[in-house]
């Protein structure tokens, strides 16, 4: 039987999954696999699962924020999950990181929906294993990385970002990034910590892995080929990484 | 300029606005409008501007999960929204109620999102003259409904149905419905306490409009013929009133 | 037998039941009543149980704070009550309110009594129909009303209103008040949010009608024979709402 | 001026003041008084002023519930008064304390008004000095004291007593009980923890008095003559407490 | 079979415990008394027994920190102690202090091993009959005591002392200084709170004698031979206290 | 000028610190250095600086609970430290782990101190580099590691050993140790979720290395020459591990 949301079943679904937030990314994402097969686009969940080197990937989508991706994670691990690799662009805090790597170790929790599963005293961190083998990979293909911390937020614009409600509210998101940038927080997202803390009570094994394509409250961005360019090493990188983990 | 997620902007969205948690479900929706303009459909945002009677009314999606929602009506928002409507499918929590609506005054906050905007102790109510106005629509168009609580959760597999991960856990997803029956609640979903408290704040009217198909914990479901009408009714009850209001 | 501090019995009490805040204010609208019979005045409840155009209502009082509107909400349940409509007078938030009922759709619950029954994520919130009947009463007989939100708060003086004490440590009152108007509150009270939860949960139907007499922290107020109208009119409202409520 | 609910004024109110919970006891306590003077009797505040072996002592009430009594201690205080003694009868959750004095030394700041003050982990504590002058009169007067904790709750029928709607809920109040008798508690009321923060921030030297009159949820309690004697043993002590300690 | 950390039991502890936090000063306070013998010193734990004008006494010590208080606190009353007595020096709030004893009658609990114990709503208070008999001591061996209020934090140096660090982060410890000041809180320490809850739970009479040799902030401290003898003065009132209270 | 509790100042301390909790373990460590001197030992503190194949390393102590550590961790920072090693035994929760290292990636912040400097949603996370230095510095001395979760907590004998106490009280150690096994913890102590955290607030590079002499509630302990064995093993990979990464 199929699951309630992405359609999915462990007769077409990998236990080596990649996530991208965003299901159309899944269209990319499918074209650096050998012989993709749809699975389902059903909200915003698009799933695909084809071969890479040999070795069976799923690629699918969590869409935005962690109730969603709590779904994802739930119903990739119905049907037979293992490793689940999230890759996304993210907004960094330091100015020197735009066009690299952020491959965080852990997450700060500020998302309501991973403390349905466990308190807050429980971390979001990566699984060690996992991210040793995505920074060997980034190096090996002449990138830079960093493994700081995410922090993970429900409220894109009420904390990251302006927007004419904010603006008419008076609130400053410039307090949010001094504030994080004071507790060495690298990037900033809205999913990691629910997988991270998910993935890790449910023993699958899980890391974030990240390109800078844009500064904080978007004062820089990679734009034309700079980001095709990185976007496309992000994938490559994401991929490679399942790859040799498998092989490990 | 047009908004970063759902690539709206004031030129071609309605200060009327219905939201649909599934993109998809959008592409239905359009086809009860007169004249309906494609806005975009990027990540799980699905929206289209036409007619209704003559009145201009968007259609959009909000993904599932408050943190999605949050940014469509923030987004609309920006865009010149005055009045929001989230529609949508909903789980109840009584048997009588397949194939009614349930529109509810309240909700409770059992997400994280809407507290990245204000304190727990503020209520997720809706607007009266439009709740008033859709019961009125509901009755003329000789369906039923009944004005209760929602309760508005962020974790789908740890707090309202079983998974292979809630089984391994031992959790009992009887206690959520057990609760809840208990304060009176009508229905559970993942969005509208958090868009009923959002559009309070920003002074935009808010209801929500559900149709009850599937009862607690999936144990019977509306399903075919009169799945298909029962969806019919209500995107037109909706629209219906909407119009209606626009009037008032 | 008669409850412990109300003295009240099934014998002696209707299922509609209105109250007051100020024990002696049941003097006054007792004579609003036909063959008003006493019941007991006991510490601030003060209770009589008489008709209004032949519909047998009680008027009873809660005090002060939310724990004895509590203890006034169980006994009366104790003793049948299915109606309760909360009445008083109410220090505004907006300037154009004075001499306007604010008959509030949901209360902020910043007090501690009503979550010894519930979490904080449960809103505060009227009986729709009950308001919509009190609604139209007030426009019936001439008056306006807005259907705002109340915030209920605990702290008289260290929260609403300037003291020795609150002057001595320096807190200032006007926070309050920025904040709460932000949030688009129209009025403050020291029972609503308690009653309205409390009735929720009972399946009493629940209702506030409230009459501005006095601006926020007390720069404008009614007063003499403006007061005094004001008063009888607000009696002359929720007496008038009950008895249109029983026939509907 | 005379404050907002009292009535009071620093003409007319002493600096020792004497608290009942019940606004019509205060009618007895002022018999004990020489040449009391009528202050105000406004909602549940009922206020004197007279002269105990000639000093000039304020009997008056809180209401039930710390908001109120926080009401009496703030418009008292800003009367001149430096001491409080609470007075009143009280439920004892030791058998063997019917009809005996408890006179708590903290309080358990289960209510939410003192919270408006101070963060919860300030201890709700009565002053030393007072106590042990209490403590020494209950002596002399030849009955027995415990100096234990009392519970202070908002909630009377959530917490502490059964009633219809508590039974139909399935509350078990026997919870309560066995939790709070592990913790040593001796009493339960509604208002001491308020005035005992609030007295100390206030730097007003506060204490409360009690006689044991009902044991956990009315299983015995004293009736008739004993409760008579006790009662009036109770103000007797109280009086003579306070004109000691003016003397100290 | 001796204690886990403390190497006690039942055969060489008295049943009056006097608590130390530094380890090394057990060594000075066992000069004090006839007969010493030495129990344990296992990491910050050291302790003796002998006599005090014949009443058997042992003193030992908690290291920093309300952790290792609650330790040492739980090993003596597996031991059988059944009064406890923190003795130490204090920073003290007040200017006039210097010199002179705290002997506070309850404490703020700001650390976090006390709530694993019972929830916040307690009070960390004292035992009123050994404060009463260590005020007595204290008068009569010519010095002046104070009866305040302590308060109890975990961390040193992120809200009592500047570092390194906390200077590089910008804290303001006199935050914590003025907040306190206004609590009416006279002295600064890291286990008494926790001593005082976890000794009332347990049945076990406490209280915590100080000494102030150092003002807030480090900014005045007793020095030379006026520290010499304060310490001294410090250790004959706690061992005379706990003498007389035991002939009491 | 020396710090406050420790006596060490930038002279005489390394960059490199090697944390022992128990400071009578400190003067084993001293004796695998190379000409160690003498810091200071003052209360729980006890602190040599010495060489380990040439490279300066500090060995000192933490004492028992977070509070203490916080101190150790803010002095050794004062002093120039730049990398922190905690060592220790540790009691776990797989009975497969005896003899084994413990080397958590992360730990759950069950404890109070490190709340004074970040709030909960903040990751208790090691440093990746230090944490893949010493996973290969254990298994290059033929032992074997695993990459767990600790949890700290501040509460020995309310969460984690019964005592005479917890035994009266009927708590239940065995529901802390069934939640955690749950939670895929592998390790109990009172210190690292505080120093992981105000280590990588600091930005000094912290990890911790355990070894497992013990199982949950004591039910399995190494003993004898094992348990010799297995604490000089542990402090040469501790050091070695130091060592090699000086020299990366």
């Amino acid at each position: 039987m199929s699951t309630l949301y992405l359609g999915a079943d462990k007769s077409n679904i990998s236990k080596y999954v990649l996530f991208s937030g965003d299901p159309w990314r899944v269209e990319v994402l499918k074209q650096y696999l050998d012989d993709p097969q749809k699975v389902a686009f059903k909200r915003e969940f698009n799933t695909y699962t084809g071969t890479y080197k040999g070795v069976q990937i799923t690629v699918t989508s969590t869409g935005i924020g962690a109730p969603s991706a709590a779904i994802a994670m739930e119903e990739m691990y119905e049907s037979g999950m293992e490793v689940a690799v999230r890759m996304g662009t993210v907004m960094a805090l330091q100015d020197d990181m735009l066009g690299k790597f952020v491959i965080p170790i852990a997450a700060m929790r500020r998302e309501g929906t991973s403390s349905s599963y466990v308190d807050m005293t429980y971390p979001a961190v990566a699984d060690i294993d996992l991210v040793n083998c995505m920074n060997q990979t980034v190096t090996d293909m002449g990138a830079e990385y960093r493994n700081g911390l995410n922090c993970t937020m429900d409220g894109f614009y009420s904390k990251m970002h302006d927007s004419r409600f904010s603006l008419e509210w008076g609130r400053d998101m410039t307090e949010t990034f001094e504030e994080l940038k004071k507790l060495k927080v690298t990037g900033i997202d809205m999913e990691s910590s629910c997988m991270l803390t998910v993935g890790r009570l449910m023993g699958v094994r899980t890391c974030v892995v990240t390109m800078t394509t844009v500064l904080e409250n978007l004062k820089e961005t990679l734009q034309g080929q700079a980001r095709t360019d990185a976007e496309d090493l992000l994938c490559r990188v994401a991929l490679e990484g399942i790859y040799r983990f498998s092989c490990s």
